[in-house]
């Protein structure tokens, strides 16, 4: 057994496919969001603008979220030293939970390490608890909720990409007395389209499912409060399971679920990647608590997110550019192609000081690779017009094709 | 089908064995740590003192630590705002990378959001990497080296706990073209022994297997630079893989592993776990990389810690406690059975102003339910007089046993 050739090979078929990534190295300005520094390919930082970050509202500089830390910091120090269970549940953790619970309209919350271990332990557990669960999973779920479903052991269908119809027909062909859960995300991040809750919940009620949202890009961005796309929509108490992201919109990092005390109980008590597990910073649970509760009563950077999104989407599609169909603040480029994906990006930064990471498989199936901005309150629009025409002299560079 | 009552059901089975776990709300004072508040079953918050701490050196409120969170948050914000690949990678990251890589003596290092993380990512990637690989496992692995072999789908071998002559029998009974892993701990957490690094490296070269050693409850803490048993022991250089912890000994939060740059490259490329998650916030980042560089050439914290373990140990074991036979700074109470253990816990708790978990199963077997104490530097004397006074006086009123 030769170790060396086979973890050779495995990185030789990255670089054949054209898909070996390229981590860019760089610092933000605070306060000064998106504007950063890049580390990458020369000497000294130089500036670029980023736009392809998920702290979509800039939370991530505000001063309220900063100066929350700041007090965590001083006042109980950098982490928490221990898991939830041991040494690990600070008065922060307690208070954010009760604060998450409330912005979906639920009885509890549960914090994790992450937006992903939050998926995966959930799901995983959930199923377990289920004997003989059946979960019903969009195919275009993220991988860390295809982690977790995998990782239950229970029986899976895949129903196609937000059809109800489609879900309908496999929820009918088992069992009435199997239980079932219908896992799916309400903003898809790689599209920017949306799920049809209110039609995916009538299918649970009708078949006894339970239902699993996954809403990590739409909390803090849709609904009054910043409860999401279930939120919006007036759905939150149809879901028993709403997902959530601190690490995007709110700005800071991990990740939660809401739900019934029980189930939270049943999480919090059997899930091996909440349970052994350190638990997060109070620092960072601090600012996430500032963010959520600023974000539950401004709706100032949701509106100047959606007009930053609509009026790059409007310019894209003036100068011919193939901007995808988002419904959303997510603004996708189709290129069709990973080298393609990759060499644009890399004339962005090099020339422009423009910050976009090409999207490839396994992120997107193979064949749709693309370029994804996501515009935020801070984008103004000289930031969009130096962008709009430098993909436009990029796109002619590289004899893509523009629309007429 | 009837959730509610299965639901219901699994948290019965917990309350029925007396495991149903009850998180305890607390706030250190940072500075004065082992100190705290508490916020439990009374009003107001009430002082304790802290002993069952992962923050084994109190690096979590050391001054240098807190600088650079400081400074990192004044910088460049609160959250990383994205993937490692996707907008997530700052300057922190590659520094922090770099500095782990030489305390490890590896080529190169890779950042994860936790230690169960990057147990759970790595293991299960790497097999993946590797067909028809065979990972051989101490019966006592972490719950996340648990879920990362059996994620991986491979097959396993389960050899007895620190056991060179069973784990020289399972791999001799196996194809030798075959890859094998073995995967191990340095200190187990929970009896607070050592694995024989070096004859299971031997059998490592013999076999041509791969070794995986997780050190999270050794890194910072062993070692000249604090980099865990394997640097003690002089072995760090005979291990393909050495994982640890931002979490315990250096105070924050995260794990990561370090190894040679082929497969950190393997793992940063492929692992779900790794690529699908958004990354550490830099704020974390720039804590760790202070407390990892103060503690490579400062060595007083980990003097302190041996010579408080040492004491509290010889004190338990003179009062006639039943302390087990640790050689490292973990010190367990063995108390065999789930009730007590939880009721020593609260009379400790609610008479003593004594904080220390009951460590029940899954976290250890069934019938070796226990106390665990991490002393430290910060722990003097008088602190430990009144813990021993009040364990006796506990052991006394349960009509527990002590040795004469």
């Amino acid at each position: 057994m030769d170790y060396n050739r086979a973890f050779a090979q495995a990185i030789d078929r990255l670089h054949a496919e054209g898909r070996y990534r390229v981590f860019i190295d760089i610092l933000r300005n605070k306060g000064m969001f998106p504007n950063a520094r890049c580390f990458a390919g020369h000497n000294g930082p130089k500036p670029i603008t980023v736009w392809c970050s998920n702290d979509y509202l800039a939370m991530g500089q505000h001063p309220k979220v900063i100066a929350a830390m700041e007090e965590a910091l001083h006042d109980v120090g950098a982490g928490s030293g221990g898991t939830r269970n041991i040494g690990g549940t600070t008065h922060y953790h307690i208070d954010l939970e009760t604060e998450l619970a409330d912005l979906h309209e639920k009885q509890g919350a549960l914090l994790f390490t992450s937006g992903y271990v939050s998926n995966e332990a959930t799901l995983s557990t959930l199923a377990k608890i289920l004997p003989g669960c059946i979960i019903f999973s969009d195919e275009l779920n993220h991988a860390s909720m295809i982690a977790g479903i995998r990782n239950s052991g229970c029986e899976k269908r895949v129903f196609r990409h937000n059809d109800v119809e489609h879900l309908e027909a496999l929820l009918a062909a088992e069992d009435p007395a199997v239980p079932k859960l219908i896992a799916f995300e309400s903003v898809y991040s790689m599209d920017g389209d949306i799920a049809p809750i209110h039609a995916i919940c009538d299918l649970a009620d009708k078949y006894n499912a339970l239902t699993y949202l996954d809403e990590v890009h739409a909390v803090g961005m849709y609904g009054p409060r910043g409860g999401g796309i279930s939120e919006r929509d007036d759905a939150a108490r149809r879901l028993t399971i709403i997902e959530g992201t601190l690490g995007k919109a709110f700005g800071v990092m991990g990740g939660y679920i809401a739900a019934d005390k029980q189930i939270i109980d049943v999480i919090r008590s059997y899930a091996p990647g909440f349970i052994f597990t350190t638990s997060l910073s109070p620092v960072l649970v601090s600012g996430a608590l500032a963010s959520v509760r600023h974000l539950k009563s401004s709706s100032a950077e949701r509106d100047g997110q959606q007009a930053a999104a609509a009026k790059l989407k409007a310019m894209m599609r003036d100068a011919g550019l193939p901007v995808m169909d988002s419904t959303t603040h997510i603004v996708p480029l189709m290129v069709g192609d990973p080298v393609k994906a990759k060499r644009i990006s890399d004339i962005l930064l090099a020339e422009y000081g423009v910050y976009v990471q090409p999207i490839n498989f396994p992120t997107v199936p193979r064949g749709t690779e693309r370029l994804r901005f996501t515009p935020g309150p801070a984008h103004d629009e000289a930031m969009m017009t130096e962008l709009v025409e430098a993909l436009v002299e990029i796109w002619d560079r590289m004899e893509l094709k523009l629309a007429a």
